[in-house]
């Protein structure tokens, strides 16, 4: 740390040559609680974070003076600067607790940009409400490094999670009421009319029309048949696969039966709720790349077959349109500040099982135009590497373009130690002492795991660098250790970082050691082509990055490959929806196994997002309250309006 | 309108004495659709808006260039100033088109502000997103009297209706959690352990032991059956009131079976969704007067009785401060304006059935400072003066302690011809040609609705002017006779109005009148006072106000006077849900029809909002889809950025 601090006092009273001031911390001891940090914190006006950042006013749609969306039409404007550094922040295969990438994305984002004067940007998640008030824990990062104001962080920020709901139950009752209505009006003459204005179609008619072959200028000019096959979708209700959402934990709405009221007799059936940031609207807005793309994606969303066995979309629906509508403020990513005054996107937050747990692709290219070549632009992925760091390449980057210039690999000594053999991590309880006493035994096991991660990570080209989030009960000999294994699995080095208790100056080691890596020459590659099998993708994953020495598909799974296939899904990307608590399917399973099988139950595809998630267990899509959930601490302070008990 | 032409010529170049300079109209004939004006409507930036009204940018959220939240310190800071004259706009009993109440809330303000050089505020209602996508027509007025933009007036404006959304729906989620939790821990000791957090008491839990008269610093001072008592709601299943919403038209929602998982199993229960605006917590934002008061107010909102009887609030559930928190940025007036450039407050959307059908007491206690002495704050009640009048007067002003000072009965001739014996009127049906042709028979035996609501008006002690808001097949005669007939009936006058053609040109004559009525001394007075029994207070509003003989209770809503009455609900106002389409509880019968009784069905209770609600027939919370719905015309133009078909 000593080392740290001298460099910081070093770099932190160079000017900025970008006009950027850093906010100064007063870091106490012992380090407060994250929402007393928090609203310790200065904000800078969000317009003054803008400028610095090189947008102008007209760029900005402000929501209040700490927040603002930023339009898209920057990226015309700097369409001819070069990008920025892009540096992916990753994590060995987490505890239960997780190991602080949050914190390690925006401690080194203050480090770059605070202390380093480095032009930066932090691009992360939006966090679902779910948690805020179900399990005590903000997603703002912690202590010294966080996003601020983090009560808007976790609350409504802009709405944009609020307009995915809006749309994902929009396109759900539309689903329920078209069967009703297909059912209800048995006459195709009659319904045909109902279905058009004064005989004239829609623009999602006609593209119907295209897809099915269909010629006409309005309905005068087609055959009974025709009206029929173009406005009866024949919906399978077996087959649906859209469910409604929320973005609460809202346990019993997991299964429910819908449509007993007595004017819905006879069109009842059984569906369920998924936490909002798990609809496949929400991968859409994370991997977007422009309105026009989203229209598109939005338009190619599958919620079911026909009785005939073709994929139903959204298009079919004729409500792709209306979607985009609800949609189309959101797109634009929101921009808010961290505690050392550093820019940062937090910007779409799909789930990363079931989807690929990236924030935005929008916010990271505007991010690397702003910070421009002389810029870093700081991302994370969901979950560890071996998932977020595969999606992070094979998905994100495969629709973004862009290329990672570094990746940051997140390891703590108490996660070692559990792959080492320690004993069970579980939230709440008190840790076991293997976990506050130097064990370099069961360290020097347990680096397996991150040894197989950094391994990954070259794979793809991607140069590593270890960041060590550190507690006060690690030992020197323990960092040593991590740092002296790290290198001999070929990461860059390896850093112990404080970036809780101290902000970026606990980052400067981390940040310089990201610079030197960042400057390497390029090597990235894909794991995968797309044009390849499905089953091919799915164990290219498996064997190279799981380290497993086979792929076992259930006959669902056989038969979903096969469908894909004939429908056309199959050269698409593979978004594997597993633990992210082991490399196997068994979230027991620790260190870096290898020779097990790893089984398939199931495939899904979200063909919107543009990804196939074959389910490697069973995955929960909607978390419920404990005994005594957070927001019984949560309240207002009305004498000084005041959030309390957030976190 | 020759006359209105020149008093318009004569005040337009006048310079305002507010700094306002409004917003001129290019009219066009024909008449564009709403859509089209709007989106041709020259926008002010908000916070010019702002300042012309007298705010300053510090009182403001900005949320885009054309939308703002309004602090409510404002009111402190102008707390010394008299407020403005407040003007109520209701109606005739409606067809189902309506009769354009909302065009001429916002038509007379623009007359007020941009014609008369008046300081004018318009205060109305956010619409529900439902119809918006569902049944084609804006809620933002029409023609060349709107607020706008109305694209974000109709769609998620500043997300208050989301958090009503979130908030409704984590307490349900929380009811339901609560249940199975009680049910699984059934160890009385370990249950109150997992309640609290060491032992230590949540403010919302020390409310609960004051309320049972329960003493202890901490869980260790309690006997057992104390804990007992505190921690265990014992919700009864079969007496929850509190519905989950969606802001959808989903009619397979309506009645529901949950919690059908294999996790839940044994804690299914059948229950359903409303649409948001329905929901108690819509009612509070409308009626609250400051967030202390919504903090008390959310949390006095009863969900259930427990097993023994008793009321169970959302404070026992320990969830009305996290409510608070979700709720505390939609307590803030959303700012927005006409396409005349006056100020408008857009601030909550109760329904006007089973809630009061009120625009916000905070908008309007802001809006009545801003403006000042001189001033004048035009506001809408929800449907015919018999429901929308009566809940505004016996209700809204009752808790704001407003009084008005003028009220606007807007008709037209095709109601007041339906009325008199006209063919029912159909939506989406062309008209009969009665109301397109000169029919004075039809229209004399039709005023008598008209003269019913005037009278009534008058006895709460209020001037009514009439607007006719005329259509082109209006005759002069008919137009002329009504102005006799409303005269005769006690109205100060009435006057032709053509808002929806010519804007606040088209309603100078009526804002004159207005600014007349509302200087004549006032003789205010609620319909009754709150100290008399429930069935006394629906008594008198079904006698008094819809011309009833008498009131006919089911056995359940007897039950319910008995119930409400011993838990000490009995002094609440009383929130008629009744149809707004007739004086009585058939929407069949129409004019002014006496002697009939009113039945009664059922009574329900909105502790937190402050009333009790008597169901005069079967009340629908959530609309469905129709065979077409809006959805499909809906779309964004991908090179303009605009929304297309919205309306």
């Amino acid at each position: 740390m000593k080392k740290s601090a001298k460099a910081k006092s070093k770099t932190r009273s160079r000017k900025s040559t970008t006009g950027f001031k850093p906010t100064k911390l007063k870091l106490l001891i012992p380090v407060p609680s994250d929402i007393a940090i928090a609203q310790a914190g200065k904000l800078k006006p969000i317009l003054q974070v803008a400028q610095e950042a090189g947008l102008q006013e007209r760029d900005l749609e402000l929501y209040g003076p700490y927040k603002a969306k930023v339009h898209l039409d920057v990226l015309q404007r700097l369409a001819k600067r070069p990008n920025g550094k892009y540096i992916d922040v990753t994590a060995i295969t987490p505890t239960p607790l997780g190991e602080g990438k949050t914190t390690t994305t925006c401690g080194l984002s203050q480090a770059l940009g605070a202390h380093l004067g480095k032009r930066v940007f932090t691009c992360i998640r939006q966090p679902s409400q779910g948690p805020t008030f179900g399990i005590k824990g903000g997603a703002a990062g912690g202590g010294y490094s966080q996003i601020i104001p983090m009560e808007d962080f976790n609350l409504h920020l802009t709405g944009d999670i609020h307009a995915i709901t809006a749309a994902n139950n929009l396109m759900a009752a539309a689903i329920d009421a078209r069967m009703l209505h297909e059912r209800t009006h048995t006459d195709d003459e009659k319904f045909a009319r109902l279905m058009t204005r004064n005989g004239e179609f829609t623009d999602a008619q006609r593209a119907r029309m295209a897809k099915l072959g269909i010629k006409g200028k309005t309905l005068a000019d087609l055959s009974l048949e025709d009206k029929r096959r173009l406005f009866r979708l024949d919906i399978d209700p077996k087959s649906i696969t859209w469910q409604r959402v929320v973005d609460i934990n809202d346990r019993h709405l997991r299964r429910i039966q819908i449509g007993l009221g007595d004017e819905e007799q006879g069109h009842d059936r059984i569906t369920g709720y998924d936490i909002t940031v798990a609809s496949e609207i929400m991968a859409i807005l994370a991997l977007t790349t422009s309105l026009a793309d989203m229209r598109a994606r939005l338009g190619r969303m599958v919620f079911a077959t026909d009785t005939r066995g073709a994929a139903l979309t959204a298009e079919d629906l004729g409500i792709a349109g209306a979607l985009t509508v609800l949609m189309k403020d959101a797109i634009m990513p929101n921009l808010m500040q961290t505690l050392e005054g550093t820019p940062a996107f937090v910007h779409a937050g799909p789930f990363a099982n079931i989807a690929h747990g990236q924030s935005s692709i929008l916010a990271d290219q505007i991010a690397l135009k702003l910070v421009g070549k002389e810029g870093y632009v700081v991302t994370e992925s969901g979950f560890g590497a071996d998932i977020g760091m595969e999606k992070f390449v094979d998905i994100k980057c495969r629709y973004s373009g862009l290329t990672p210039d570094a990746a940051v690999l997140v390891v703590t000594i108490r996660a070692l130690k559990m792959h080492g053999g320690g004993p069970k991590v579980v939230a709440g309880r008190t840790l076991d002492k293997v976990y506050t006493e130097e064990n370099l035994e069961l360290l020097t096991k347990g680096a397996a795991n991150m040894a197989r991660h950094i391994q990954n990570a070259k794979k793809f080209g991607i140069p590593v660098v270890v960041a060590v989030n550190s507690f006060k009960y690690d030992t020197p000999a323990e960092i040593a250790l991590v740092q002296k294994l790290a290198v001999e699995a070929g990461a860059e080095g390896a850093y112990n970082c404080t970036l809780w208790m101290h902000g970026g100056k606990g980052a400067i080691d981390l940040a310089k050691a990201v610079v030197a890596a960042a400057s390497k020459p390029k090597h990235f590659k894909f794991l995968y082509p797309l044009d390849i099998p499905i089953k091919q993708k799915i164990e290219t994953i498996a064997k190279e990055i799981y380290g497993a020495a086979g792929v076992d598909y259930s006959p669902e799974a056989e038969a979903k490959v096969e469908l894909y296939t004939r429908l056309g899904f199959d050269k698409l990307p593979i978004c594997m929806a597993k633990t992210h608590l082991s490399f196997t399917d068994k979230p027991d399973i620790k260190g870096a196994p290898s020779g097990f099988t790893l089984p398939i139950r199931d495939i899904r595809a979200s063909i919107g997002a543009g990804f196939l998630y074959p389910l490697v267990g069973t995955m929960r899509t909607m978390p419920g309250l404990s005994t005594r959930p957070a927001y019984m601490d949560i309240d207002l302070d009305l004498k000084t309006g005041k959030i309390k008990g957030l976190f």
